[in-house]
Order: structure tokens, then C-alpha cells, then sequence
């Protein structure tokens, strides 16, 4: 399933107990629609707020479905803020997150003030530098250690990310000059708990002259988390999109099933 | 000024009496710092529930201002579906409405249900065939009478308008192929009331095959409300430019000087 949500009423994508998450909800609609419950796995955890423009999950289904239909009638129980954009059948192999390549996620903001799509960007005020920022930027790409950038609350032990695009781009609609709509898109195999906040933030820091743009590698050389700057706000991150090899091409499915499941 | 607004929350741009309208709000604001009315004239009305991403207005100031700390103090007074984006002194024979030169409105559109973006998206399902629209659109190219695409209601006399683009588009950022998310785009030196729905909405027929491409031909000729589709929903529309001649260039100062005030 390809799933696109507004993650203001959430508190993220994981069940969790006694509180609204996109996962259950789609497990709810799926079970009055199955008369059974199925366990929905998703690429990966979104935190409180996040939103997603297509987060791929995947369950078992109990019986042969009409695909189109469950779509149809799943996005009719679903509530307006969770929308299914595609179901189809896969291979009984296939895990979306075991499986998933890449994740890119793309944050939002606005150097003036908003009133349409105020709910999807950080305001940014004044303007921060963006070539600065992007300075800093590359730095992040490769291989290494996140852990400054990984809340400490997080109980994932590994902690090294393969970082493939981090750059800030000027929103392609923008008109007026200078552009005001700017986005920071960064791509990588995963990511850690508010390892994306914790990016912006520090970044925005140095397009405001606080940091220097080579302070992000003594950051990341520290692996301490209180050497970041503070998390920017969750309503301007979007999960973007996920990569998968193609389950139906022959040397996929060799990967896929030599996946511990 | 440059307003964006949120038309959701508003009866249109213009002044209505017992309704609540973008015009009014902004003057009650610019009220409470001038200490006097002022009339906020746009660049034209923009009917209910439409939005804008930059509208443009001017006041008479009644004193000379600091105008970077007017911006932030309307900001700060109006509610959060209105924002003022830029703000500085002009001409003083410098009009919103007579010297706008050109207007662009986008129509937005989704082939697939949407969670994020839901308020300002017209929901397209099945999706019609985007190529045979925009094969219609360009018959709507040139200058001619657009009274079957105008509101019977409407007083304007003169219905005559020339559409210098008009096409739709899959928008840049749509990951999935065939493209899910696209914009019918059209500029003109004019709009009558409830154009552009009607366009829409009848593009959306003939991209259902409920016409033909070529119908639009016989309904500009009618001059017929009755003959064109029903319009599209309000949320869907952006007032997204306003193209002036530069009021400081020379030569526009004198067509400027030269038009009705």
C-alpha cells in the first residue's frame, strides 16, 4: 500500500498504547473490512506530527482480494486526514521496511509568512543563508555515525547512515525573487528517531551565522546528541518516498528472501 | 502589498455586507495601526472559497510609514488564513486594479484521494485524459467574447478576454507514473465572475469524453452560460500572479499616469 497522511492528529505511525496513530487506524479500517486483524508494517516510524506524501506498508492479506475495491473502501472508513493512494498484490516475500533501499524525506519552509500551506512549512524569520546551509549540507553525505543527531531516547544501537542527497533547493513555484518556498531534501538507506529535525535545526543555526558551516564535522565526530542544535518543528517534515528493488525482477527476490523476516 | 489567504474561511475578496471577505479584514487591521479607514483595493475580486497566493493591493497611506514594520504588525493582528508577504511605498498613481496587466490563476487537481493538500485540490476520480483537455484548452487562446464561460449573474458588460496561456500540467513534484497531482494553468488580462470554474469544469467533461475536444469552439460562439459545464469546485482555484508594468520604469510611469484612477 502506498499511503499519503497528514500527521498533525497523530502521534506518528506506530501503534502506541492510548494514543491516535496512523498504523492503527489503517489496521481498524482493514479489520471491519477483513472481519479479521492483520498486522500493517511500514517502512519505518514517522514521529508525532510528520507527515507523509507516500509511506509504503505492506500486510498479509487472509484471502485473495479485489485490490481496487479494499482501496476504495478503505479510503471510505479511513478518516480525511489518511488516504490510500495504491494497494496492490506483491510477492509473499516482500517487507516494507526489510526491503526499502532509500528513504527521502523532504522539509519545508518559508522565509515570509504563509497562509496557504502555513500547516506544512516552518516559518523562518529572517531569512537564513542557504548557500551557507548548504555548505554544511554537504558534509553530511557518506557514511558515518549519526548519534548527534539521534534523540537519546532512541534505543537503536547502530547508528550509521549512508546519507546519498542533502541540499536545499528553492522551491520550483516560488515567484517572487528572491525565493521565498525553499525545501531541504535529504535521501538515505534509514534514518534515526528526529535524526531529520535535529539536521534542520542545526542548519538553520548556520544559516543564521551561529555556526560555522564546518561545525556539522565536529558534530559528528562528538556522537553527542547535545552538540546539535534544537529539533526543528515536525509539521514541516514529509516522508517523501521510499525505494524498493523490484520484487518482481528475479535478483530481487533473491535479495528479498535472504532478508532475516 | 502582496496577500496570500486561505479562501476557504471568506465570501471572496470584496467587501460584503454581514460576510466575512478578505478586503474587509485586511482594512480592519490596517485600521488599528493608521488609526483611520483606508480602502484596500485589489487587483481584482476573487469569488468565495478561492484562494490567492498573491494578491496584490494598494492603500493611500495617510502618513509616510515605516513599511517592513507595518507588514509585521498586520501580520500579527490578522488572522492566521490571511498573510501579508511584502509590503512597500509605490507610486502614488500607482493602482492594484487598472495597472494589473495580466493575471495567472492555476487549477489544482488530483487523480489519486490526497491527506495532505486535501483543501486545495479538486479530487478527479476516475482521472480523465489530460491530453484530450488540453487539445479543448487551446482553442480557448486569443482574444473573444467569454460570456458562456461568465455568471449570468455577473453586471460586467464587456465580456472580452485574452487568454495568453492555457494548459494543463502534471506537477513537478508527483512522484508516481502517470502523474497523480496536475495544475490546469491559464493567464489572461482579464477574468469574468466564475470564469475559470467554468473552464474547468468543462475541460473535466470533454476529459471524460462526455465532449468533444472541439466543443468548446460551439460554446464560445453560443455565448451561452447554459451551454458550458458546471463549474468546479471553489478550493481548487489560486490566484497565483499579478503582472504589472514596473511603476518606477520610466515609460510605464506614463501609461500609468495615463490610466483612469
Amino acid at each position: 500500500m502506498m499511503i499519503e497522511y497528514d500527521g498533525r492528529p497523530f502521534c506518528g505511525w506506530q501503534v502506541q498504547p492510548d494514543q491516535p496513530t496512523v498504523q492503527q487506524a489503517v489496521e481498524e479500517a482493514l479489520e471491519v473490512l477483513l472481519k479479521e486483524r492483520v498486522e500493517v508494517v511500514g517502512s519505518g516510524r514517522t514521529d508525532a506530527g510528520v507527515h507523509a506524501r507516500a509511506q509504503v506498508a505492506h500486510f498479509d492479506a487472509p484471502a485473495e482480494l479485489d485490490a481496487a475495491r479494499l482501496r476504495r473502501s478503505l479510503n471510505g472508513l479511513l478518516p480525511r486526514t489518511i488516504a490510500v493512494c495504491a494497494l496492490e498484490a506483491t510477492t509473499s516475500s516482500f517487507h516494507a521496511r526489510y526491503d526499502a533501499r532509500l528513504r527521502r524525506y523532504h522539509y519545508y519552509v518559508s522565509t515570509v509568512p504563509l497562509a496557504l500551506g502555513r500547516d506544512v512549512r516552518w516559518l523562518l524569520r529572517p531569512a537564513p543563508d542557504f548557500q551557507r546551509m548548504n555548505a554544511s549540507a554537504s558534509i553530511l553525505l557518506g557514511t558515518r555515525d549519526f548519534d548527534s543527531f539521534c534523540r537519546t531516547s532512541s534505543e537503536t544501537k547502530n547508528r550509521i547512515c549512508t546519507v546519498s542527497h542533502a541540499r536545499w533547493v528553492p522551491e520550483p513555484d516560488s515567484a517572487p525573487v528572491p525565493a521565498s518556498r525553499w525545501r531541504f531534501e535529504i535521501v538515505a538507506d534509514r534514518f534515526l528517531h528526529g535524526m531529520v529535525r535535529a539536521i534542520v535545526g542545526t542548519l538553520v543555526e548556520v544559516g543564521r551565522g551561529r555556526r560555522d558551516p564546518e561545525d556539522i564535522q565536529t558534530i559528528l565526530m562528538a556522537a553527542d546528541r547535545r552538540m546539535a542544535g534544537a529539533a526543528a518543528p515536525a509539521h514541516g517534515l514529509v516522508l517523501e518516498h521510499v525505494t524498493y528493488d523490484d520484487p518482481f525482477a528475479a535478483d530481487a527476490y533473491d535479495r528479498v528472501e535472504a532478508c532475516p523476516d
